[in-house]
């Protein structure tokens, strides 16, 4: 027998994973949340069919989270993680010195528990002594924060589903208020290949233009998600991700990285130009 | 009723594509050719099953292996083709004024009959009359050229099948004889990700630092190719490809490019530490 994981890339497009077996199928208060077994990649969690992360690739979406934003504040202190109940953002967060608070807001507590019990590479951050889980709504969370992060990362689910709130307007203008003058979010910004996906990557990418002063975008290579290119929104009050590139400092600190470096921090923003000019339409 | 195209990416990792229908299958001297009609992706060529290219998606890898060597060689008169029988990287080399001759060398003719006829958006460069066409074997047809071409492109199917003599340390000796003196080799190079095209790759790359002074890889985004992160080489008896670089004049042709520009020339060079460390691991 052969059990295979597919997940429609688009409506014709699809991936495939071959199982060896499920570890966990549940449905939640919010979605149902699975982890597979796979010899490709390790264990796997998906969140209603979804690949959310896969033990072999997931170190790529979780250092250029954390890592891009992390090098370009000179002093991040006090960190706000939306999403990411799966623990791989407070595992890269925990090697940085710097930071004094954590304030991770998941709106699915079983999810926590299942990567936990399931995914112990990627959750191992929420025993940190900086760490206060919230479970709790993330678009209603930042409503109440005012002036009091560094850094925000928005480490979502798919624009549809539980992760809607935190591809609009009213949010990306209430982490701009949640974050201290000289604040830094960053986002996963969905890819540009596929037209579904392209479509919600323009829409969030004008909110947030129309939100902060200063915004680009990054790209990785993740083989797991749709088309394999992956961008993430870089969206600051007043440091730019190049010129304000703190190179140094982070070699100093010797961050056991697989994915990034400081030479990628530049040539991730790099773009084709067919990604820029998306992103210029929807700045117009 | 549903028709589906299905590549192994592993044993274990299926990407498949959903099809109008098939235009062309014929089993050629040297491999099995075949055409699908998508709505996804247009139509795509396979070669004894593996993707070799889609309207979609085949200006990426031809904009790469084409406009990276051709932005650092000041003056590239002569050019070398292998494989390529699509035409694409003929399409982005007629766009140089300074190219005055085109070797192209293809295996299988009936690649080259099949790509004019069903592909045309890719085979277009067939008629310019700077190129000729040798329906010849390029690893045999490489040891009789010497001190000839400016830059060779291997545009090779995978190192296995009809290619596998394109990933072989003579030919990459062969190639270093066949350019001048400045003169610069490209090839694809196979993906970082999965085990298998990763031990292929370290082992093409391990020949051709053993064959050229200057030996660089770059990345790009491929979301048809296993993993999407595909890797091409760059090898150089003289120009570096970053000091070298030639921006300023590659923006003064003019060229519409869709992926390619002189800044993600540089970005592309940027590479993620696991491949680093992979590509160094040969080295020694």
């Amino acid at each position: 027998m052969e059990l295979w994981y597919s997940e429609p890339h688009t409506k014709d497009v699809k991936f495939s994973i071959k199982v060896n077996k499920q570890l966990y199928s549940a449905q939640s208060e919010f979605q149902r949340i699975d982890v597979f077994e796979s010899a490709e990649f390790g264990r796997f969690l998906t969140l209603d069919g979804y690949m959310m992360l896969t033990e072999k690739d997931e170190f790529i979406y979780h250092e250029m989270l954390v890592h891009v934003p992390m090098s370009v504040h000179p002093k991040a202190e006090n960190i706000l993680v939306i999403g990411a109940g799966d623990g791989g953002i407070l595992r890269e967060l925990a090697q940085y010195p710097s930071v004094q608070t954590i304030d991770l807001v998941e709106i699915d507590e079983q999810v926590i528990d299942v990567c936990k019990k399931y995914l112990p590479q990627t959750a191992c951050g929420f025993d940190d002594p900086r760490v206060t889980v919230h479970i709790a709504d993330g678009l209603k969370y930042v409503r109440h924060a005012e002036n009091q992060y560094d850094v925000i990362i928005v480490d979502s689910t798919d624009p549809f589903g539980p992760g809607e709130g935190l591809f609009t307007k009213e949010f990306y203008g209430n982490c701009y208020n949640a974050l201290k003058s000289d604040g830094i979010m960053v986002n996963q910004h969905e890819s540009p290949f596929y037209e579904e996906d392209r479509l919600a990557m323009q829409r969030a990418h004008k909110r947030i233009v129309e939100s902060f002063p200063i915004s680009r975008v990054y790209q990785a290579h993740i083989p797991t998600y749709p088309s394999g290119h992956w961008l993430f929104g870089f969206a600051s009050k007043q440091y730019h991700p190049i010129e304000h590139q703190q190179a140094e400092r982070f070699k100093k600190l010797n961050i056991p990285t697989k994915y990034y470096n400081h030479q990628l921090h530049i040539g991730a923003f790099c773009l084709p130009n067919y990604v820029e000019e998306l992103l210029a339409d929807v700045e117009d």
